[in-house]
């Protein structure tokens, strides 16, 4: 985790929950990046008792003190009781929950069950179990460790090393439970001219991700600086020839350089035509 | 993925994004958990253009007409002349957007940027290659491989084989930027009464899961059944001698067994003190 050298704070920002907080933090760093603005940002997670509603509220009446300037408070808490005392604290209290409840339980002709800690699927749910269960098949199957099952794997992402293909997968997994294998295309599959034989069968599962020579070389450089690896020359050859390959062999793929994990993930989840899902 | 099977479906929700979705879809499932309803999902990300919105509308209308029942829409489109489209069909409109954005104008006497596709932050940004070290990290150090650079980890788990450390670590170092290691503590372990060496002098960083031994066996029996490493009996044992040693050498531990990972790195990272970072 890296230590940010703390500018004056202009702003502090909560994420108040009964459960993880992770919707709340979620939810608020995707509205606030809409502003120019730098905060400062505190979770209280597992709010569940008056006690600990009203320590959330003197936390959030200190940094009005300390600041000048309200705090924005960013909450998802479910009963009424609790959010009460957090909507009389100093903050800029945004209610996620009670805003959108309304007009839910209006469409569904049902009444909220206002049920603390539920935004994660229970463990014992299919849902739950598929995504642990792809969490380990995608760390079994990361970087060509095993061909093992693979015709239970929902993709199979390959391109160079480094190009982005470990955390796509585990993202895949973790927040998808998509089952998702990764191969490396190696120098020595462009001097066979084949993709490795393993993956052969399973042409119609693999996505590549290829990446600008540029960009891979700062990345490699870093692990290993100033080796035959990092170098452009070998990078521009390695993509070069990967893309080649992919192209021939009828693979989709797209560029990892300037997109976030998310945003790999989301396109490959596309692409694969699996948007729609029971839940 | 699970094929889930399919009931009647009762009412179809649509994650509409100009983005990957990942916001409108968390936010989205958080709300719906506090009702007692089967839902159809679909995920719509990427609607950057009028072009692409006015698909989106079609789809949704689509689905009304199908299912007679008017969708919902969970929309984080941050383009007026894009919600707009949305909000004229026929489905159940959720602007995440709109709702927060006004107040939060008022708040910080800026206007919003509307800028699309910003919900993530830029892969640019130090935030983003920390997540991005921190996956890395915790990969090399799964399961005990390495003891090298120990002294870069914010956290190290510890735990027998099996009691939820490994997905909690990438949870951990994906969603927070936390480098986490983990390692096993085996019957090898037990039988020396003490820690694996490497780690003693982190004992401070240290943080222990454990898991109710019955649980253990039917986690462990999935992978081996019938093996003496799955055996109850044995589960007891490890369980039984792991929690004794932590408690021996003051590591701070929870149970894993009815939590998900999301609560459980919640819990620790509460645990581990970095509630408050800089944005």
């Amino acid at each position: 985790m890296p230590t940010i050298p703390a500018p004056h704070p202009l702003r502090t920002v909560f994420f108040v929950s009964d459960g993880t907080g992770i919707t709340a933090e979620t939810f608020g760093h995707s509205v606030l990046s809409q502003f120019e603005i730098k905060v400062r940002t505190v979770r209280i997670p597992f709010i569940d008792s008056v006690e600990k509603a009203e320590k959330a509220a003197r936390a959030i009446n200190e940094a009005f003190q300390q600041e000048g300037q309200r705090p924005i408070v960013f909450s998802t808490l479910v009963k009424d009781e609790l959010s009460d005392i957090l909507r009389n604290s100093q903050g800029v209290y945004m209610d996620l929950f009670q805003t959108f409840i309304a007009p839910l339980e209006q469409a569904f002709g049902l009444k909220a069950t206002h049920t603390i800690g539920r935004s994660h699927t229970s463990t014992d749910s299919d849902e739950y179990k598929s995504r642990i269960e792809a969490i380990n098949f995608s760390l079994a199957h990361d970087d060509g460790q095993s061909s093992k099952n693979l015709e239970d794997a929902d993709v199979i992402l390959v391109g160079v090393s480094r190009s982005g293909k470990t955390p796509t997968t585990l993202f895949l997994a973790m927040q998808y439970g998509i089952k998702a294998a990764n191969y490396p295309l190696t120098p020595d599959d462009f001097e066979r001219g084949k993709l490795p034989s393993s993956l052969i069968p399973y042409r119609g599962k693999m996505f590549g991700l290829s990446i600008a020579p540029d960009r891979l070389a700062e990345i490699r450089n870093e692990r290993f600086p100033d080796s035959k690896y990092a170098a452009l020359s070998n990078c521009r050859y390695e993509v070069h020839e990967a893309e080649r390959m992919m192209r021939r062999e009828g693979i989709r793929w797209m560029s990892s350089t300037t997109k976030s994990i998310e945003e790999i993930a989301a396109t490959i989840l596309q692409e694969i035509r699996m948007e729609a899902r029971a839940r």
